[in-house]
């Protein structure tokens, strides 16, 4: 997607880490016309039809998520990390390890919202190793839902998290994947 | 706004310790639809055409202000909380008390997405005793900004902090107040 890599390449900023900063429009602050665009991209490539929800993990991933769901006529769903007293028993519980604040992460999701029934598009702002979409994916398995895709508006393809993704076969994409990001610049793949 | 107390009254729960659920449209799976019906409802209290952004808090407020800023013509922005090393310095920071969380939470918000000439309207799915919206007009204080006002889609009026925003004399609208939740049921405020 010509016009998010445009973004990217003007605003982005590579921090020590090979820490991709974009947070003037998609993480921190949300420029919406932009995810209304991201949105009309997917649909591109996805069944938006035929999905019944819209899931996306807490936080930076809800503002694309709602768009989507919007676009879509369907509810959005987020995953929230454990600890929070407010969703009582009857959960699906999903372990992963977030590199963002460096620990193991329970992300949690009421089995209320989720059941065999549902067609589900899996939405992220970002990806790097994988870990958050493995466990939304892990979310929609345990509930016995169908997996329509993943949609990813940036991957670092370096991160190797897309690439496993790929190599399941899933249906998969991300519109704009960064190979390389370090002093010289950011390189997109092909 | 008798719509959203009408879901309430179909769909809330009340839990035992005062915990209103409404995480079946509001606050895990998300009604779109009744978000575009709370931004077109805020715009009646608030001076929309004027403001140069959306702010909230992470994580549950920001389907909401996604489409309030989407409506407003205006960036949404998010304060995180604090732990991420995605944010370089240069930052606002404000101390707050999670009740959800049982813990002291400190929200941030990068000096580059607010200052002195922007005019912000705070928007929360969520107020019971008012902690993250103090921070977030914490965070526009500190950037010398001008708060247009503060628009709530629930307050949970027997727990103090939406009164406590009145007195201050801000410009601030809940748009249905629960006077009180028990095993009887939710009354509304008048």
């Amino acid at each position: 997607m010509e016009q998010l890599k445009e973004r990217i390449r003007k605003e982005g900023k590579v921090l020590p880490g090979n820490i991709i900063k974009v947070d003037g429009f998609l993480n921190h602050r949300v420029d919406v016309r932009l995810m209304e665009d991201i949105a009309a991209e997917f649909a591109k490539y996805f069944d938006t039809k035929g999905i019944t929800m819209v899931l996306t993990a807490e936080a930076s991933g809800i503002a694309l998520a709602t768009v989507c769901a919007q676009k879509y006529g369907v509810p959005m769903v987020f995953a929230k990390k454990a600890k929070s007293d407010n969703i009582e028993g009857g959960l699906y519980q999903s372990e992963i390890f977030s590199y963002t604040y460096k620990k193991k992460v329970t992300q949690i999701l009421s089995k209320e919202w989720l059941n065999a029934d549902d067609k589900v598009l899996i939405v992220d702002d970002f990806m790097a190793n994988g870990e958050a979409v493995r466990g939304l994916c892990d979310l929609v398995e345990q509930a016995g839902a169908e997996l329509v895709g993943i949609g990813i508006a940036i991957e670092k393809g370096f991160q190797g998290g897309g690439d496993r993704l790929r190599e399941m076969g899933l249906n998969y994409h991300a519109l704009a994947v960064i190979e390389n990001a370090d002093e010289h610049g950011i390189v997109f793949r092909d």
